[in-house]
């Protein structure tokens, strides 16, 4: 089978590269020749491309199966262009980052052109290409069936992961790593989902590595703590010099936070015990913020993932004002003037 | 009636101030006898004092009333020393910033010895000289009702706000400003609780006007966002530019959340309208964490007092080795690297 | 002046009674003739109304000062209305509780015609009538301006509260309570962060008491506790009565967590102390909803403020099936089974 | 090697038969004479027990290792009488949950009798005994080094999952599955936060399976919202209907979040799709609220683990008085009576 995919970033080259190892062929648009140059090279008879999107079209068998997989903010304008190039029963797959909501209205604006259109959230990373990506798809089923062959390519495999106790016979989609959703913006959704889940495991690690970070607390001497620490009431408690790359190390052996998040972080302490080459200012895409927001619409308690959202903000500084405000009402009714420049 | 003062800091001495002020006398000790001179010249009469402990306590007529309002590091060994010192029948009161867990205990240990015991929790910090403190008493009934004459001297009176409906007939403790909370330890007790509110509180309105302060961020130019920062969906919602002191101002007439706090912060506000003055780490003393320890003690959940709490350590820094992890993660999965140094 | 008031529910009524005791007048538009009646009767002169909106409309002197208060999702259609049957110069006001993006929207609607569009935030609640209310105010200077004689009677006035320290001369806006705070949504704006504020000292209040409530908790035997509890190490830390109605009404005096929002807590808890007329479910309005939406989207940390929020949607049950995913967990790794109706 | 373990239950079962399939021998101690009859049969030579303790004692080769597997409410007291029949050099390990306060006073006390103290977090669950136990050692290194072949049939080995990148050479005791965290307590201070990290990580998916849970909320009319909830303002981007038991089985091939968690959701939910057999009262042991504790005591900010714990607080109706607040204040302000017995 043949996929067209716009884009060649590391995200969809792996992806490229995955559906031309399992025997299909793929076709690229880049506007950087020499990247297509460069995966025509590596992938020989199986893959071409082009830098014009009209050429590229062209190059493709019909029905058209076209992945875009380019930034968010860049994706919209493409379907744009899409609607008016493609032909009746195509299929549009946005492979990136959207919101669904704008899915849901691609899709509204596709059908009545007879046109397909499929939102496939994307999780792996940079590993994507040897592990294989989880597939959430949203859309309708027709489209979903056709490209099935191609997510089978994509995915991890049956074999990327032990059976669930439970399930037997022939394993079902979900079980080689790529799933229908539901409708349009269904696949976007649950990788919304997925990426706030994303966030708060991140922050439950750590806080708690934090915590064994500071576990030494208590041999400081009185005269190094600082004006604004209590003195300990126990500092015997906390005499602890934690090699904490190690622990996460003996956690992902037969631990209950054993995880593949796990295995990142234990390779990075690895490499770095100190973390001293991060700055620990911590980004945040839109998925995190969105979750939160579908949390509040549809009035979902959600401490935790906001918790996790709201340490990135603070990480850059955005509490700023508001300890400020904290320390000009201690100032007022306290007498304690905490300084500026004291940092 | 006459009342022993231990320690004449600003609380101590305010303390005084409003015992002579009443009618009544006080003796104090204090190892600065400038301090002494200085309320002696102040207040005629009604005040005398020694730099001598046990000067200090032949001074007071017995049974001795002795308060202790010293820092809560130190009060322990006074108390030991009052305890070699003192007759039975005379009152300890421990006016301080103690954890209830030592009231409960020193209590324990003065009752054989025929001594009583208080535990006053006092609520004003440096406006109660005029205002008048917020006492919360914990100890036996008798000796609570001996002092209570001085309480009324240090409490707010009930002129102090208008009356709550439905309370008739003659005012009680409570509605004076003062109450028996139980035995030892309650009265240190309720105001460790009452200074957890007093964080929730205080975070409730930095947050809300660090919303305030930020609601200008659709105003700033596309090249403006840092790379972390997603650019925002509806900048348009966001291009407001808000006099913060004057909010603060409107809200506190008529509002629902006016308050004390909101007045101190219209003034602070009124000053120095941005809070440069301020650096913005802010301090914690025992009594928001003791509140923590008690609700996970007895399982109640406190969702906003612990994110109170860790607002603060974390405007200290403390979240920095939690935020590197957090880089760290991202950087294995996504290939993001956020670089230290780019603050 | 005169003010036209479209909806006589007890805000709108409040307001027109506040405008006529100071010698304004007020016509009202209200579907039930027996409200319209009644308070014909109890003001005389100083009010007319009409259950028919063109003949309310004529009643009124041009240029028209039409206030809007009726529930948010009527407000748009009556708008609209508005829109097709006022003149040029006419003054539009919406007094409810829309979203700002709305305000935002309607004034770009409106101002091609000729017409003014004030949004103001009120608060105030059933204690506005004699209170004031206070408001928060978006739109163009110029209709401000002319509306500020009506303002001011709805508003406490400055007498309300103590002058803040530092402010002198004449009192302007913000001392009078109410506030011009920026262009078309700023009033709703400032008002909903003033009631995510609200939701937040609000929880602080109910955490803190929560925890005097269970202070109780070490009296209980062994026996008494459930199989999910973990006994108290310290249960002699545990044994207090604290009567929570009285130490609301002792913090009301000299204590920093002083408030109006605790005057009615005082209330409430001397008239029910056990709060036994309550459900405990607490519903949430839009504002607190929103003022987390705007949290996200400009990157401002507020962990309590979104806490606040989400206990009240746990307080409704929303928390269920991410208790039952917890309790899932805990039987596949421990074989603890926690069994439904076991509550 | 010979490994003496007091207390047969699951744990200690599965732990000695990891001990004897490994080669090693084991010698029991439990009051109930059939578990030790069962395990003799089940294991052959390699076992032999006694429900006297005495007659247990003298059943080991010495220096003995003497492990105890006994909840932690009686550990005290059994390392009392350890203390008192052991022989120096003899070493003793507290394989249970203790806290390590405890720790750190039994090895005090256990020091000058010659005695060795180990305490060992030992995670893994009901699945330990296939995949070995992940071991979390505090004490001296003497005692660590000559127990260490016993860790290692404990232990998963090195095989249970793939090798972290950067490590080569001989794979150490964390690769294994065991590790010296630090002296006496740093064993169960590791496991108090492991299990800290354990409920953020539990949390952070319960809430995100939540919001897929009520992702179909849109699709209810009008009618059916409760008067406690906000209708909302976009239904059509709540219309999914979200297979959550697919969802989880998608995720954990190539997904981000995939973890052994996941694993164990994915086969809960694939046994009861709705998890109706649950009742969502949540349970916490100790590890929980120590990690809390800690946390409080060294400045650290935890709001993603302190979420984690206030929300099974919560979901075993510790909130209740909190909420009646909240209806007792809206009441009060608004007019807004939230009813008992309308849940």
């Amino acid at each position: 089978m043949q996929l067209g995919m716009i884009g060649l970033g590391r995200m969809g080259a792996n992806i490229v590269r995955r559906i031309v190892a399992a025997g299909h062929t793929a076709v690229g648009c880049e506007r950087h020749p020499e990247v297509i140059t460069g995966l025509s090279t590596e992938l020989g008879d199986g893959f071409r491309g082009s830098t014009d999107l009209r050429e590229f079209l062209a190059m493709l068998d019909t029905p058209r199966v076209v992945w875009v997989m380019i930034p968010a903010g860049a994706t919209g304008a493409v379907i744009d262009q899409l609607a008016e190039l493609l032909e009746p029963g195509d299929i549009v797959i946005d492979g990136g980052n959207s919101r669904y909501h704008d899915d849901i209205a691609r899709a509204a604006k596709l059908d009545p052109l007879g046109l397909h259109y499929l939102d496939i959230g994307t999780s792996g990373g940079v590993f994507g290409r040897e592990r294989g990506f989880c597939l959430m798809v949203g859309g309708e089923p027709e489209p979903f069936r056709r490209v099935e062959p191609l997510l089978q390519a994509i995915a991890p495999g049956v074999a990327a992961a032990p059976r669930t106790p439970g399930r037997t016979g022939e394993p079902g989609p979900a079980e080689q790593g790529y799933l229908h959703c539901g409708p349009a913006g269904a696949g976007h959704f649950v990788k919304m989902v997925h990426n706030g889940i994303e966030y708060g495991v991140m922050a439950a690690y750590a806080e708690g590595l934090n915590i064994l970070h500071k576990a030494d607390y208590g041999n400081r001497a009185a005269s190094e703590y600082s004006a604004e620490e209590t003195p300990l009431e126990n500092p015997g408690y906390y005499r602890y010099d934690i090699d904490i790359a190690q622990v996460t190390e003996v956690w992902r052996r037969g631990s209950v936070v054993a995880s593949w998040l796990l295995d990142l972080t234990a390779a990075q302490l690895h490499a770095d015990p100190n973390l001293d080459s991060f700055g620990g200012r911590v980004s945040d895409s839109g998925e995190g913020r969105w979750t939160l927001d579908a949390a509040v619409d549809i009035g979902v308690p959600a401490p935790v993932l906001s918790a996790a959202l709201f340490q990135r903000f603070a990480s850059r500084g955005e509490s700023g004002y508001a300890d400020k405000t904290l320390s000009a009402m201690r100032e007022a009714f306290g007498g304690h003037h905490e300084l500026p420049g004291t940092g």
